[in-house]
């Protein structure tokens, strides 16, 4: 059967999140097939980002860099703040290409079932960066579950010494999404906050 | 956003079997922040298979030493060979720690769909393993698809030369399988097979 290290390779594999037992060892056997195309480019990426990936001290964001490519573009609007729960959400506002603003990641979500208080977010730090008479408005993006809004409120309620523009993401129907599919707390948003054509 | 370097990782973790780029994301996300655990020994077993991983000259097996564990373990039964298509189908064979002989891994199967005749496949090298004295049977494990029985048609014929033994894999029903949710040629195969209790 297979050897010890490779046997430690498809445990590796499997403990990454998306990744069981069985496609750990099939992506290990793609890997000793295709080593040029699969397993180096593979490695040499890991050792790079193991050698340089860090919190960005700014805003919380992973970056081989320190300041994070977005808090050291200089074209990006100093006036504005969006707060994320996690480096995921802050990636994936970024695809959008829309927000030119600044981020603060605040390392999770307010959780009186996992435990997670106040103090254990950067929120202290966000109200220092808020403020900050640069900044003008804090955009709250978190994500539209309880904690997501429980947080949201906090934060929020935190932000009046700031003395800031404290903002949310709009509620609405998803693009390409169908009526029929989305839940009533949804269509209830979109209804009363439909607007002219 | 992200810098070169984790596009980068995430790029080659997102072309590996089972990960597309959502997963990718979380995978190196998961990664930066959890090193010791995850990064750290993925990339020493990476390493590890890259240096040591090659294909048994004798059966096709990939493991770190040549010949395989399975081909260099004299507890193994000498007399029985096992074919299968591939390395993933040998590893799921031994992972049911069932069988004692060693095996043959054809490389692939006859496809005429794919082009595969039987010169692509090692199939030479298992007449000539089979003819060994030594050999009494070989099984014949590949899959029960249209590919898996042509190839396995195909071998049972050129085994005729090497007077052996030639067996295959009983058809039937899975163990925890339900009669409802079976295909009907399973429930015709497992019928004429039936046995008394």
């Amino acid at each position: 059967m297979q050897g010890g290290e490779i046997d430690r390779l498809i445990a590796a594999l499997g403990r990454l999140p998306g990744l069981g037992p069985r496609s750990a060892r099939r992506a290990v056997l793609d890997m000793v097939r295709k080593r040029g195309r699969l397993m180096d480019p593979l490695r040499k990426a890991l050792d790079e980002v193991a050698e340089h990936a860090r919190e960005c001290t700014i805003c919380g964001n992973i970056d081989t860099i320190d300041p994070c490519a977005v808090c050291a573009d200089h074209k990006r609007d100093p006036s504005l703040l969006c707060v994320v729960a996690d480096v995921g959400d802050l990636w994936a506002l970024e695809r959008a290409k829309v927000f030119k603003g600044r981020y603060h990641v605040l390392g999770g979500l307010l959780s009186a079932m996992d435990g997670v208080r106040p103090e254990d977010l950067h929120i202290e730090q966000l109200v220092a960066r808020a403020s900050d008479a640069a900044v003008a408005e804090v955009v709250l993006a978190t994500d539209m579950t309880v904690d997501g809004q429980t947080t949201a409120h906090y934060v929020a309620d935190r932000l009046v010494e700031a003395k800031v523009v404290v903002s949310g993401l709009a509620h609405g129907v998803p693009v390409g999404g169908e009526l029929d599919y989305l839940d009533d707390g949804t269509i209830a948003a979109a209804l009363k906050a439909r607007h002219s054509l």
